[in-house]
């Protein structure tokens, strides 16, 4: 990134105070920036804002006193987002081009200015759109499609017969399509029931690093569009996880549990097998959640209950002290009446 | 898969009741089956089963009124076994032979028919039994050895002189033979305790994707026959899991933790180090479990304690509005009577 | 490993009890060692000690009437490090040069002595200090640096710009540099923002398997010197973890959380984003920190609380049962004096 000021904010589209010759080369967080740097401050950083060492600043109003340059928008955080996307244009060096040591089965299907990396493997009859580019070391099992502009990243493993959308990224160390985890019990011993179902991954995903999604039984497991899901997650055979439902660090999905669209599940959230959660529905972090819930529900515990109903519980524990201390009273109390 | 509806019912050694002649070409679940599909209904889904919309249906009982071809057999689940294994054969795209891009170190032994997927590494002195697959991109440290008919699937990476057994299934993404966790705090700092022991992974074993089994400080860290680990599970140093147990996603083993034969751990179970299960105990999900605990025991909760405490526990606290509605009666009592 | 009794004993600055020319060629646990093996016995353990059944035995004081040959030593552990240091040279196989599958962009500089496994991957303009070695199927993506004497294990993922310091392990199945999970909400849908800063690992730091470390969204996530992180835990973007800090395994650290120096966390503790826990807290498993913690701090719980406060409300929780009874007694008590 070499801009100055003035092209920053035409970039923006913001109205800039002060002097537009300065060079900027780098985006920074407001408390790191120094010379050179360009960020940007919330309505409520205006102060750190005015003693910010950054060569210029996003603001959403114009701040008295300040020494870096200022460029005013509406949203400053918002707008910087053109900014972080130029600068990572500039910091990704994804592959180009098919590496000469990438192996390639027999009757693939390669889209226009596919990328493959240092030992990527394809399997037989995969199918590849346009742009999409598969990382060094990753391995896609015989008869995975993904479609364009994906983002395979490094040592990842997919295995036969899995799907994955277009625009969609998975991030280094997931395993998709393995076995679910299905056996029968004959006698003490746990006889593997066969899973040759396959996974379906849609458009705008984004799954984080090292999560497992496993292949259903029969039939399908779904990641429908616009899901996004975070590093060390765990989507068991035959889940359904609806439309830009997000899934932060370690969600549990039990097998064939189905989240409706829209779901937020915030961080160490589990679902026992076999249960639903409706549209929109919130679980807060920790979350162990037992049956399933409406559209719309906001939990919280293990189990999980309604959010209000866990706090007030968490409160009446932290005064359980006081409570032991009535209960003694009231029994002193009585016995003085004797 | 291309069956007559007669040629299915005798393969799964049924009674068919209607004609015979429709092609069956996939298995499907029964909720999602239609044309072309054979399904099976459990008995409490004799309703779903009249109106399912498969070709054919393998049922506990004879249906009235049912439109698929009906294949009477006494565990329609069981039964169907043989079809999904079936289904499975067909699906399965194992690697077949040693890949070209294959490495293979010095000192290396390998059965009849083993086969190795491209850019897998075998590391010098390692034994491989007959009809063992290695997928692409994975990797066998120095002197590991496994046995017949199993299968490591893409991107494991195998540690030096981990031992694996016969028909036994690692899935994607396993780090198995890693440093145990071990340091001596001196001043302040943690200095390493050399980890050189081994792993021992015993027959018919199945490890889930993304599992991790570290090597022993010394000795052995065993994983005995027939036990199934579900994805994200974490063996620590000098565990022993005993025979036929089952560990479902996200077991988190402590070091010198033990396991009886038949141990079933539901999800997301931790143990503290050092501690022992018996044989045939019961962890219920989400339980933290910090002593050790006879054979046939069935806990629950974090601490764990027996399962009818913690549920008696749970019933308590949910009471607990109740319980300080009470006492405070009682205290308004007291000050009426005054 | 091949000694005798009098070298080992020479070797550990021990003072040697009976003959010495017996050989020893493994180590082993007091509880495991045989014949040809050595051990060591802590004070606790001088009865077992006095049966073992290996041939030589490191002990903190003289036993009266032992088989085995005993050298006394004021620490047997830390003694007995000497001799595993010596076994794990033995076992290691690290590879050795550089193989021919490697495969080494543009602009890489190498120290020396350094050694690249098969199939292993470096992008353009990384830098390795001398004597770092990468194991097989591992990938560094384009401008990482790794100072010396490090190590990375087999099937690990760097994504561009990761900075390493010297003698630092990183285990088989980690992700690092993987984009932060970070989305702006815009009516309905998660847009991506781009995570374009660094992730940067100090010096003689380990990272347990198939652990992630996010690259921060702007400026560095930073893991300083001699910290120590167990399998599957979790760095999220923009975290700082203080030198010398221990992360046992499972540890979820939220965006942007810092811990000072020197801080423990147990097994199975999450942290939620943004919040500082100060040098030297110690933070006891499976607890869930909701907010910012001093120096010294020493928590537990989930919300995590002060440790003597979480431990009087379990045992408060576990006496329920007798509050309940005592409170029924009152009401009881009470109708009685009507």
């Amino acid at each position: 990134m070499k801009l100055t000021v003035a092209e920053v904010s035409r970039l923006v589209g913001g109205q800039l105070i002060g002097p537009g010759e300065a060079m900027v080369e780098r985006v920074a967080s407001l408390s790191q920036a120094g010379p050179g740097d360009v960020t940007f401050a919330r309505r409520e950083n205006l102060k750190a804002a005015a003693a910010a060492r950054a060569t210029a600043v996003l603001v959403p109003e114009r701040i008295a006193d300040m020494a870096a340059a200022q460029i005013v928008v509406a949203n400053p955080y918002f707008a910087f987002l053109t900014l972080l996307a130029l600068a990572e244009k500039e910091q990704r060096a994804h592959p180009v081009g098919i590496h000469a040591s990438a192996v390639i089965g027999a009757d693939v299907r390669l889209g226009k200015d596919v990328a493959l990396g240092a030992h990527a493997v394809l399997g037989d009859g995969c199918v590849l759109g346009d742009r999409t580019v598969i990382y060094p070391n990753s391995t896609l099992g015989a008869h995975c499609s993904v479609g364009s502009d994906s983002l395979i990243y490094s040592n990842v493993a997919l295995r036969e017969q899995v799907s994955v959308g277009s625009r969609t990224i998975i991030h280094s160390g997931c395993s998709i399509g393995g076995d679910g985890f299905g056996y029968l019990q004959i006698e003490g011993r746990h006889v593997k029931v066969p899973q040759v179902g396959t996974v379906e991954i849609g458009d705008d995903v984004e799954i984080g690093c090292n999560c497992t999604v496993d292949r259903a039984t029969m039939d399908k497991t779904v990641i429908e569009d616009g899901v996004k899901i975070d590093n060390h997650s765990h989507i068991a055979h035959n889940c359904r996880i609806g439309a830009n439902s997000m899934l932060i660090a370690y969600a549990r999905m039990g097998g064939s549990t189905v989240l409706g669209r829209n779901v937020l599940l915030a961080e160490d959230v589990g679902l026992t097998n076999g249960i639903t959660l409706g549209d929109g529905c919130i679980v807060g972090a920790g979350s162990k959640v037992t049956r399933s819930w409406p559209a719309g529900s906001v939990i919280l515990g293990a189990p999980a209950q309604r959010m209000q109903d866990e706090k007030r519980q968490i409160v009446m524990i932290k005064k359980l002290a006081r409570l032991y201390e009535m209960v003694r009273e009231l029994k002193r109390g009585g016995k003085t009446e004797d």
